[in-house]
């Protein structure tokens, strides 16, 4: 096998894996995801009791088949890209790997191989897999609008968290121990699951003065839960604002124009009449 | 009975059962909507044991009496429609059927007669009874901005249970078993019980660390349900803004004008009565 | 005492009760609203056993001064008013009645007093008396927005419940009475307390199909709760929106135009540049 | 030591203390931003009985530790500060006061130390040591569309505490004391945790009519808590729209061009750089 032919080879493989343009790359992808969506429903009927104590051979074969292929695609893809080191510190390059260790480790430690649920997180590449642009184009509107209120969101959860710790100590101080806020960390839990409108109710006030500290922390929460609400939605508004308009300088090719406007804001041009 | 009288004689059924502008079609269609709604009403009540055990034979009777009267209104429907077909395979066409099979089943198969709750899809049709045209198109706006807003909720709704399941083993891994999180798949309940604030308490964290995670998940679940709660937001926005008012100005071709107004914003000409 | 300083009296005593610009109507109006408040705590003592036990009789006596007052001012307002039926049929004079009879009632009928909860209505009075012209006028904005989306609101919440009755009936057949699923109408109790996330946990899925139904129905609520969110905020922007605009035509006075209007878009007249 | 050395060391210590321009000045905020989180940990780990139990002396003498490390500050701050009283009625000066003052009256009252909690609240300093002027936008951005809000969330407010009244009383009458809505403020207390959708589940309606109203109460919540979504949101929107660009054009005075824009979008001429 000369250098050249396995430079060849090494190429159709990168097609193989990497891309989905031919019908084979588009093949391996399909194959590659249903893969990932039967190791992660085998990881968790392992996990079921009385399933696992049935099937439990089988399941463990059926585990090791997929952790090994896996591994031999994680392998296949060091070798066929160009900057491996790139590949095994990206995102998809940890991911895979931490999607077949837990099962070797396994070996040596019992239990630590539920970890290989992490392969969920292969699944994020259906969005890349299938070229789905238009899904990634949604995907990025909502990170944008995420990112753009980073700052809020920050401001917003640290006021929650000072807020939840305050009215914990009150609570632990009003209901004391003896109905259940056996501590503060416990109380600021019930807090947040008060003020988060989860409301379990394994811990509850149980005195007057109790219910009544409780039903201002659940109207606070009413109002709080507004506030991360107002920031998204005025965040993606924005966005869709700005993209709506989506006429093109016919001189300088600029967009986002405003509505109403004659000239390009870039270079003065006129707008042409829509 | 000569071919022009039974087509008369099925123009005039088709007047009654499929319109409503004359007063015995209209009258139809509300005695219709009456008898869904109470064939509902006999359904549930045939549920509760308490009821049944005494009215059993008098629930029984009214159900068999409703079921004849309800196959009877889908045969002539068939009979009077011109394309039978069309109306067999559309969606009031499956529904009407199935509002009666199952009470046929139930001679054969026991139980599979609550089915018939199917017929509470029925109830939309009182859209279309009543020409509530107004209520369409609320109902269009609303089915039109969810419809913009697919993309963007297939990509939440996959990104929320990636997260889930990923947080769910971990809960699963952390409170373990004897603190009731059994397997992943219960665990991964638990984590959407939590993430969508609906808070059971079935299945609550017991451990320090398990709380700890749980209070991070709830913020996170405060998060997450700005998302949706965002996109169909700024989509309603975008759809009451765009059809505030699309009257173009007759000389300079300006729009968004105001609902009200009679003379163009831009060049003050007089604009067309709509 | 002559016709004219009856009148004068009724006079007198009708701006005392009705106005709030004289320092004695004023004055008038902020006790009765503490009355009021007093009145609704009274109520609420009395419903607490070991309180009620303790001070049953002054409770009573506070309880009968309280509605013989009430009683004489709704005599009061009758007797001043110039259109005594039109004040009786009205929101409040409905409201002022109601919180008195049941007292009346209760030396009857047992128990029937607590109805006079109802006085927690005539709190609404505080808007009118204080002459909260700004709350009013939020209060307004708040009515209108609703009144706007009134339409879309039914669509939704006609949607909810027949969603609820197929699901709930789903829950029925999956779950059954050996789950707590002990009827149809329970499950669909189930459903709303799960589709609206309050999620108590008095009934809560059991078998694994039942869950993974109840996931999905969370999932549904949770996207679900985003429609009323959209609809009332698209509602009140669009309201801010119009009213942000505050630029009146010089000849013909009208409002909201268009933030980028040259022309009055009534009258055709140039508007002024701001 | 003279005036003016002692000047110049109450001008130095001033400059650490309240400044965060200096290296000593930035150290000192990071020393105490850390040692504010650490006492936070220390007050809630010792509400804990399980660690109380092992090391109530270790942590009872770093709590004295930090307790006069604060106190230090506090005397600190107002020795160096120009209007030490302007300082003491600040907010910070009165949360920095009652950061140490619980834990001397321990001495005198046990338990009362808790309330050092409070030292939370010192967190909000963060903001300020840090000079996260960013931030800061962001928090006053929020501040100021709950302040434009503050009517509309107060009659919401409002309207949400009488209808919750009315509620609790319908369903204590209903329910009753047998079923665990024993008296009518906590049938209130009830109806909040339903309106909210909290939903502990401590007390749930157990008879059909009961469920009925509950399922009433939790529509009705699912529709409520769209208004101070959509009162935030719509507040939020209207600021972003503003701050979007307040620029105005030489020329023509046209405002509300695009963040990027060069020239003017109604006349074309180009804007002034900013």
């Amino acid at each position: 096998m000369n250098t050249k032919s396995r430079a060849s080879w090494r190429h159709r493989l990168h097609e193989i894996i990497y891309e989905a343009d031919t019908k084979v790359g588009k093949t391996f992808d399909i194959v590659l995801l249903w893969v990932i969506i039967l190791s992660i429903i085998l990881v968790m009927l392992e996990s079921v009791p009385s399933f696992d104590a049935k099937y439990h051979d089988q399941l463990n074969i059926a585990e090791w088949i997929i952790t090994i292929l896996f591994s031999l695609e994680y392998i296949a893809r060091i070798l066929v890209v160009k900057k491996p080191t790139k590949y095994i510190f990206s995102f998809f390059g940890i991911v895979d790997l931490l999607s077949t260790i837990p099962k070797y480790l396994s070996l040596i430690l019992g239990g630590s191989h539920f970890l290989v649920a992490v392969r969920a997180l292969r699944l994020l590449r259906v969005f890349r897999i299938l070229k789905l642009v238009r899904y990634m184009g949604e995907a990025k509107l909502l990170t944008r609008a995420l990112q753009a209120s980073k700052h809020k969101i920050f401001v917003f959860i640290f006021s929650v968290v000072i807020l939840s710790v305050i009215l914990g100590t009150i609570m632990y101080l009003v209901e004391g121990p003896e109905h259940g806020f056996t501590s503060i960390p416990r109380s600021v839990y019930w807090t947040i699951v008060t003020l988060t409108t989860v409301g379990y109710g394994d811990i509850a006030p149980e005195t007057a003065q109790g219910q009544f500290i409780a039903t201002l922390v659940m109207i606070m929460g009413y109002g709080i839960i507004a506030v991360p609400t107002g920031i998204v939605t005025s965040e993606l508004t924005a966005i869709s604002r700005e993209s709506n308009n989506t006429q093109a300088c016919p001189s300088c090719m600029d967009e986002n124009h405003a509505d109403n406007a004659i000239f390009c804001h870039k270079c003065g041009d006129r707008l042409n009449e829509e």
